[in-house]
């Protein structure tokens, strides 16, 4: 039995709106429910098992916790049977995708530092945490990667997270209050980015 | 010298046929013969590398065989010079093809199992060893993978082959028997889908 | 501070001009600046970890080293700014790539066989260090890799300046010059490749 605390359930909330949004992209793919099932899987655990690869954390913690791989099946039934009513639900969705993203930025960048990494190089393994998945479901759905188009930003409010808990682990301070903090902080910009239609600049010349 | 006993002759049509199916992707996109060659590669490795670096082998088993890369070789050759005539043997490339998706999961989900991973996380290693060489084709060639269609039933009959080396295994049994019964259940259950037009069940509303 | 010798410098330009590359490819997809900055990274640096985790050098060099994560933020301001004045030095571009590629190339089959692979696997793994990055800044991108289509030779090269320094190496003979003349040797090739248009050969019936 695996125990579960606060953080366990926190990353499992994470797993399960990242798997949501795979699902939800094979329903748009026209996919059968298993090409759902290994969307919703990927999405999910892709980030951290990229995380677990670059930090020699093998094998990643997807391959040895049960619910992490669980959780991916529990979202597939669910959209596979009420899917409509799941995208009727987006804008929530989208809250949980923001939270997931912020948590998963806090932690990434933490157990990269935990494995010895630069502040620097461990944000930016928290943010590969948390854009991952995202982007291996993209893909495989033959898609550019949202992520790379930025629109509402998301990159963005992933990189100032992963950057604030390296800064504040670098001068000492951690524990959950920091995690929170940055979770929220990512949550909270990205929120406001698709309320008032903020996005990144682009170069010179380029339009939609 | 390597050693070539039956596993090793086994382990080597499975890769031989995957790689006729990367080299046949490439005639189809109209590649050069060394896109081919890197399309033939992928296919018949990409699925152990991805375990292998997942479970911690390193470096893979495909950078230390001379087999493992030799072997797409040959059926580049073989593809470039004559893939007309290959491409007719295509239900017989079929079988081949199924039969190299038993061998895989079952000896994917076996190695696993002597890295330590619980049956559950063996077995679905041992699925991404069947089919992560396909997926990779498939995205190099800038299509959706396959797979995630599951027309014909691809990965499913991974996923029974995977759990029942793994179930088997956990209950003590193991050996080239059980290797063998899980490939041909596999082989079986692939060839009767492509005869009778089998498939797994797709959301509600989705339609072709 | 990190050291800067003659082996980094060149590693460093190598990195640079492939990270103007795939900024290049943001600017053609109309991305923002953080997809151009992600873009730019794993162009830089993607052949590279590739590398590093399948000899199991973790974490990737990019993962501890300062100057590689920041030389292609330097090629994003460049191109964000310039872009249309970076195009029209495409020519130049494409001599400082085959210069990267040539280095990548030899670099990263000399670090394969330091970490114990043998000559063909460590001239496959430096290849794959050459090349890699560029593959995945296609598939991001949407795109079929442009090395599978080999037009111009790009693989080719990369295979034979691999080779020769596999070859040379393991007749004793290393250090810089043997790098430099593999990195000249592959650069050389390109170059009159693009300028003559050689390519390689395609399957029977295969035309554009």
């Amino acid at each position: 039995m695996e125990e579960l605390d606060v953080a366990g359930l926190l990353d499992l909330t994470g797993i399960f709106v990242f798997a949501v949004s795979g699902a939800l992209a094979a329903v748009r793919q026209r996919l059968d429910v298993v090409g759902m099932v290994v969307l919703a899987e990927i999405t999910a655990l892709g980030g951290g098992i990229l995380r677990d690869l670059i930090i020699g954390a093998v094998p990643p913690a997807a391959f040895t916790s049960l619910g992490y791989v669980l959780t991916p099946l529990v979202a597939s039934v669910l959209v596979f049977h009420w899917h409509p009513q799941v995208a009727r639900l987006l804008p929530g969705v989208l809250l949980f995708d923001a939270a997931g993203l912020g948590l998963f930025c806090a932690t990434g960048t933490i157990k990269a530092m935990d494995h010895g990494l630069s502040p620097l190089h461990a944000a930016l393994l928290g943010v590969i945490t948390g854009i991952g998945g995202g982007i291996l479901r993209d893909v495989l759905s033959g898609q550019i990667p949202a992520v790379l188009y930025d629109r509402q930003l998301y990159a963005l409010p992933a990189m100032l997270g992963a950057a604030v808990v390296a800064a504040a682990r670098s001068l000492g301070l951690h524990g959950a209050l920091v995690t929170a903090g940055a979770a929220v902080l990512v949550f909270g910009l990205r929120v406001l980015a698709v309320r008032y239609g903020w996005r990144t600049p682009r170069p010179r010349g380029v339009t939609d």
